[in-house]
């Protein structure tokens, strides 16, 4: 079974520019990871788009789409902003795909001190070769449903509707 | 559903003495690293033992094996040395305990540049609380049945037999 | 010899704010800083005030010429934020205390991958404790005096006048 | 003014080999190392041995002494173990050459977390560029003289005799 891994943006990848000072997007830093994870199954990235998911409309949600529709993998992880990762994951929960597609993201960008995003991406890439098809969203060592999922913004988690 | 993690040591959890210059165990990293994992799935941590696995004998198996019969969760995640992780995994595959058992570890302790561990650990909660009852190993973003899996050693990452 | 460190925030200690999203001032890693660093000479640290540099004003650089004036300390090293660490040291150098005093920072966060800030405070714990008394700016490797030194932002660099 | 950094290796450069387990070397961190600190004083890197300083004998001194003497620069940061990082010193101290020799290690490799390496080197670099010709040991944020230091190994910290 080969891993289909779809990169988006979101905090997961944000990049310090240090000489504007802000944290934007350059490259993103999943090749690197993935290298790091050591992972022995068969693994096609795919650097989709690098954004904010604040900044994607619908649009942007159809780019997504449209690139799991064309993978001839059964397992995708879509690395997402945490903010509109609901919004992307109703599009493509709608569109009833024969395959298994997760959703993760981080709190804390990869390259800063204390993040969860290479927790997120492991659980991740297990959720997607386990679960059976459907659209799913994987934070905080769960798994949601894409109908039955928010982020509670104040506490900086998600939880059921 | 609650999840029980529980440390034996290995790899993952070693950590540099500065005084003797060589790397050892003192306390575990995973009280930090569940902090930093940002769970909200309910975990029980249970550091049963810290040691090298290659010191382990039966006994220490046995200890685990309870550890694991007693223990009331239906999901468990066992951070082991990953070089006799085929070794304990037998015994406790061999015990036919109705719960879902996943073996994880390290090929590079969490503290040190470029590790694995908290990969590991990512895609080891995922697994334990999605594949059904028995006893598995995951390591290198894979899935292995207790009976069917061994470390190459040279390479350094885990194969079917 | 007992050094003074004087904290006022600069990128050095910009922090994630995981629930905003944005890098902004909580805490002083400071102290961590100064344990990791295993110091044995004597360290007063004063978190003098914690904000970026383009938001100083002439208000907060006396705040920061009279934190020094009043310390008992012959060496200070100042850590600041880089926009505006030439302006700052100009206040400071022309009082002309009898006290070495060195200014440092960073161009990426301390707590960002590749940041700079730590092997930026080792030398400037050198430099004051080694500089006859004066106001320096130490970046890049390089000591410059306070009237002899400006931030060529477009490369992020320090650089003579 | 030009630096020279000397590796030899010691703590500082220990690297975890993820097949035997064990820290040892292999490359020497130290042009990774130089281009994070962002220097923009001329540095000559010379990898001059990587060993651990338990294992140095006389031959392995006259190598660093021979190093030193037909280097070009004036000021030399010598990267070192800790352990008999004072009988390197005591080598070169005798020889009396005309540049200024700063001896920095580390108690905690640069690749495993909280390590002291890249402030040490910070603090070697002014000290090299600052202090007068002499062989001169710098660790803990202090400066000591070859012939006035010595390590506590319980403490793990460098004393005056």
């Amino acid at each position: 079974m080969t891993l289909r891994i779809l990169a988006t943006g979101g905090t997961f990848d944000k990049h310090y520019d240090e000489i504007n000072g802000k944290l934007s997007f350059t490259d993103s830093h999943l090749p690197e990871v993935l290298q790091r994870a050591r992972l022995t199954v068969p693994v096609a990235l795919d650097i989709c788009m690098l954004m904010d998911s604040l900044d994607m409309d619908d649009s942007h949600r159809q780019t997504v789409l449209q690139a799991c529709s064309q993978a001839t993998e059964k397992a995708i992880v879509i690395i997402h902003g945490t903010d509109t990762m609901r919004e992307t994951a109703e599009v493509l929960g709608a569109a009833g795909l024969d395959k298994t597609i997760v959703f993760t993201g981080a709190m804390i960008p990869y390259e800063i001190a204390n993040s969860d995003a290479f927790f997120n991406l492991g659980f991740a890439c297990a959720a997607a070769q386990l679960l059976p098809p459907g659209v799913h969203v994987a934070m905080n060592g769960k798994v949601f449903p894409w109908n039955d999922v928010q982020k509670n913004r104040a506490a900086g988690v998600f939880v059921h509707k």
